[in-house]
């Protein structure tokens, strides 16, 4: 299975030359869009969301990862498998989260060029065909090298601000709920939030934080958007408040 | 083959989950995004819409249907067979109009919970792993317990209000073209618009109603927007003038 | 392998009811969603796009392409063969500039109507299963018409004019860059833009064009939209300025 993880855009024109390159050259391989709005321009943010969905990821799949701002300068391209699971994409610290919480990472960088690389699509010329090879179950050991470490790390710690917003208003944070007691109120913007189980435990409209289904902290309203009523952007500080 | 008719959001995060999990459970089978933006919060107009969808459906295919703004409270989990094609998702009336419309519906309520089983994504966790079996060819007898009648039903009668807007502006309504006399005019929101067979019938920029793709009354505008001309929403109330 | 090509909208319902007719009746054929928000109401500019999607398209692949504002009126339904890539749709002009780009481009009208052929969606209705019985390996000849030419056909020279806006604001040209000297500038809406060959090689926010990843003039901006900065439309013209 390869899974699609980019800031591409849901209805724009990219990941269907990226998928018409995978069918071509991985024509038995589900492909799987998991989000084509991935936080364009804020790699870290991209970083911790990947993470999350990562966890239910099966063995032995391969994602394309693709937050790009760098495409077209001398930013390396990265092979990962963390544990199993297999990461494709820039060497700009998207997949360094993932790969940090794994007990034991493997790195490459693609040290291949494909006959026809442009310098705005790495997604479609150079990813794809990588990620292609990988699902048909070989790593091609003469288009990569092995390297200790990427380039950019941005650890395995949880990361305090909003990472994704979704189309309902509920903000994503970077904290992973299982290391917050229940009992604390993420502060963000001046306000502070207190827990709630589900939705339909607080009174309409009102913002609490929950554990998502990534297993994240989320900031949600009941019946309403979070993102509105606390007027928060992706990128945003949240705080533990004890 | 599996269809998904969600309020998931086409460009959001959560389909690709899902269809993660189909893929997993039941490799086989063609998984089709039928509508990731059906009526959020309006079930019974996406209750209308699905059933007007649904006669196009093929015999034995599956579809997973969610709208759930009761995710996490105590709404029951269904399982529909209406005639041959399979339906599963929250019983909150959904599938109640599909069902109602069907010669010889048969329910059945979910009564598995699988190991994880988040607060918020039932239909990842729970709705999803029960599409996936019977999609294999079973359904899993020792899941569910038959029920004679959902415990919401909306019944099988046409439902006079807007149910559906289009990215053209069109206004979908749920009231079924073919029992509709052409002479009739629609009355909404003060206004009565005249049937015209074709979009090109129309002058320019007028209203208009006729019977679309589905079957169902839709309000249109040649070459414009009929929901920004008349100020439709879904759930706005039309009537039959005659 | 079947590519869409539609105006249907990402996130509307229509791309699904296609795939569905498509998945039925060739259920061994791979469906990519190339793209559905072509521009609408815009058939030459969609045309110039499809024409340089096309370059990537392998062999014996399926293209379905609507943009169809005529829907319902008299215009015919087109067949073509561009040198070994079949394309079926509206005979409005949309398939005419990758026709008659190709060596020898073979032309069929559509003389098959289905049983149920509603007015207002060809796409779903006659050219799905026309696809679908190309993409099985055989162009069904008791279907088709031969014709010499299509009734529309804006013929093979490039189109001086912004034909596509992507969601990070860059505005693809009909402009085919190979033949482009990277020293003119691109004049669009009085005024007049420099060459650079990558995003990272000019200041944050500047304006600039490049050839992109489909063979075209970009007009692009660092960092930011350039259609917002230029306030470019779709349809917008554009000057070689030597």
């Amino acid at each position: 299975m390869i899974f699609l993880y980019t800031d591409f855009g849901a209805a724009d024109i990219y990941a269907g030359q990226v998928k018409s390159v995978l069918h071509q050259e991985a024509p038995d391989a589900a492909v799987v869009d998991l989000l084509h709005d991935a936080p364009a321009f804020d790699v870290r943010a991209g970083a911790h969301l990947l993470a999350a969905l990562a966890l239910r990821m099966p063995q032995a799949s391969t994602t394309l990862a693709v937050i790009d701002p760098g495409v077209g300068s001398a930013r390396a391209a990265l092979v990962v498998n963390a544990d199993g699971r297999w990461f494709v994409g820039p060497d700009n610290g998207l997949m360094s989260v993932v790969a940090s919480r794994a007990a034991a990472p493997v790195y490459w960088h693609i040290a291949w060029r494909p006959e026809r690389l442009t310098a705005s699509f790495h997604g479609r010329d150079l990813f794809a065909p990588m990620a292609a090879a990988i699902a048909r179950g070989e790593l091609p050991a003469d288009r990569v090298l092995p390297v200790a470490c990427p380039d950019v790390d941005f650890g395995s710690a949880d990361l305090a601000a909003v990472i994704y917003l979704d189309h309902y208003g509920n903000a994503y944070t970077g904290l992973r709920a299982a290391s917050v007691a229940r009992t604390v109120r993420i502060a963000v913007r001046g306000q502070s939030i207190a827990y709630a189980r589900v939705f339909s435990e607080v009174p309409a409209g009102q913002a609490f934080w929950y554990e998502n289904s990534l297993g994240l902290v989320e900031l949600a309203a009941n019946g309403g958007s979070a993102a509105a009523a606390l007027d928060l952007r992706v990128g945003e500080s949240v705080g533990i408040v004890t």
